[in-house]
C-alpha cells in the first residue's frame, strides 16, 4: 500500500485549526499529523474537541520543535501557499500536487505537505526546505483557512487514486431497454397519438415522430420503464374513452 | 459571465454549519445561499459568526418553506449524497457533476446543488426532484460534514473553469538558460574536474560526463543560475590553491 503524505502545520495558532485538519485528513485516508511548535500548547483540549472522530490521528501526531527536525525523514515536501506569493519553485494545482506526491510514495519515498501559521503562513526559510509549492486556486482576494486547506489537499491526494468513475447510474436501472422494446413502445404510443389525431398535419408526421422517439430515446429507459410507459399509454386512453362514455352517457 | 449554482441548504440543523458553508462559497466565488426551512432559525447569529467575512451571503440568502418550492426557478439541480446511497440517477464526481452544471450554466440555465439536513441526509422526495447526484468520494466509513461537502463543491466548481497551468514556475526564474550558456558551465566543470581528477578511470569518463551533465539539465538553470554555479566553481577551486599552499606553507 501507499503510504498517504504526513500533513505538517508549522506554529499553528488555534487548537481548533489543528482539531479541524485532522478531521479532514481522516475523510480522505490520511493519518499522519506532524507538528511544529504549535503556539496553542499541546496536547490541546480544543483540537481533541474539534477532530470529533478523528482522535487517533490526534493522539498519534509527532510534535517537533524546529521545521527543520519536523521534515528531516521527508523524500519529498511539498509547502503549501496563497495565490501569487513570488516563489522561485514550482507551483503546482492541488492536483498536480496530488499526482507528485504520489509518484513518489509509490515509487517508496515519504512524503509531507506543509502548512503555515494561521496569519504569517511560512516562513522563507521553511519555503526553502521545500521541493515545490501547492497553491489552491479560489476567488480573487480570498484564501482558505487552514483546516480547509487541508481539506482540499487531502481530497485531492484520495482523488488521485480514486478509480470511480465522472458519472456512473446504479446496477439496477443500468441495462437499457432493448431496440425491439423501444420500437413496441413507439409504435403503441404513434398508433394512440395517430387514433388521438395529435399527429397532424400529415406532412409534419415524420418530423414530429422523429422527435419524440429522440425524447424518449435520450432518457434511455431501462425494459421495465418501457413497460411502465406502456401501461401509462393504455391507462390515458381507457379514461379517454370512460370521459367520452361518460360525456355521450350525459346528454 | 457564468452564473455560478447556487447552494440549497435543507433543514440545517445548526447555524455553525451555514455560516462555514458560506465561507466556503465565498472562497470560491459563489454568492447565492437558498435556505430551505433552517431547524436552527433563521436569521441566526452563530451562522453571522462563523461565515466571518461571507456576511454578504448570509445576509441575502433566500429562505423557503419547502424544498420544491426553493428548487422551482433552477434549470439543473444536483443532489449531494454520501457514497453508495441506492439511487436510480445518474452519480457524478464532484468534478463531472461541476463540469454539467457549467455546460448548463454557460448555456444560461439556472444551476443548484442541494444539500440535506446533517443527520439525516436528503429525503427520497427530495432526491426526486433532482436531476443528478453528486457524490464526494472519501475513505471507507467517513463522509464530509456539511461546510466541507459545500467547500469540496464550490472547489470543483470554480476549478473547472480556472486555467491556472497544472505546474508553473514564476517568470523571474521561468527562462532557462541558453545552451551557448550550459554548455560553458559543463565545460568549465568538466575542465576543473579532469584537473582534479575525479573524472577517473578514463574508460568511465564519458558515462560520468553524461550523467552529470543530465543531472544539471533536470534542474533546469536560468542564465543567473549558471553564473552563479560558475561562481562557485571558481571560488571551490580558489579554496582548494590556497588550501594546497597554506598545507605547503605548513611543512
Amino acid at each position: 500500500m501507499i503510504a498517504p503524505p504526513a500533513i505538517v502545520l508549522s506554529h499553528t495558532q488555534m487548537g481548533e485549526n489543528i482539531g479541524s485538519a485532522a478531521r479532514a485528513m481522516k475523510n480522505f485516508g490520511l493519518t499522519n499529523l506532524v507538528l511544529v511548535a504549535p503556539r496553542c500548547g499541546w496536547p490541546n483540549d480544543r483540537a481533541e474537541m474539534l477532530a470529533s472522530g478523528a482522535s487517533d490521528i490526534i493522539a498519534r501526531a509527532l510534535v517537533f520543535e524546529t521545521t527543520e527536525a519536523a521534515l528531516a525523514p521527508y523524500n519529498l515536501v511539498l509547502a503549501t501557499t496563497a495565490r501569487g506569493r513570488d516563489v522561485v519553485k514550482q507551483i503546482h494545482t492541488p492536483q498536480a500536487g496530488a499526482a507528485r506526491l504520489r509518484e513518489t510514495a509509490a515509487a517508496g519515498g515519504r512524503t509531507a505537505i506543509l502548512f503555515g501559521n494561521e496569519r504569517a503562513g511560512l516562513t522563507n526559510e521553511e519555503m526553502s526546505l521545500a521541493d515545490g509549492v501547492i497553491t489552491i486556486p479560489t476567488a480573487d482576494f480570498w484564501s482558505l483557512n487552514l483546516a480547509q486547506a487541508v481539506l482540499v489537499t487531502a481530497y485531492e491526494w484520495l482523488k488521485s487514486a480514486d478509480s470511480t468513475p465522472a458519472v456512473q447510474t446504479r446496477a439496477t436501472a443500468a441495462v437499457p431497454a432493448t431496440r425491439h422494446e423501444l420500437t413496441g413502445l413507439f409504435e403503441h404510443l404513434e398508433r394512440e397519438l395517430d387514433a388521438a389525431e395529435f399527429l397532424f398535419p400529415p406532412a409534419k408526421r415524420e418530423t414530429m415522430v422523429r422527435n419524440i422517439r429522440a425524447m424518449i430515446l435520450r432518457s434511455r429507459l431501462s425494459d421495465q420503464e418501457v413497460r411502465t410507459i406502456r401501461g401509462m399509454i393504455v391507462a390515458l386512453v381507457r379514461n379517454k374513452y370512460r370521459g367520452r362514455k361518460a360525456e355521450e352517457n350525459d346528454r
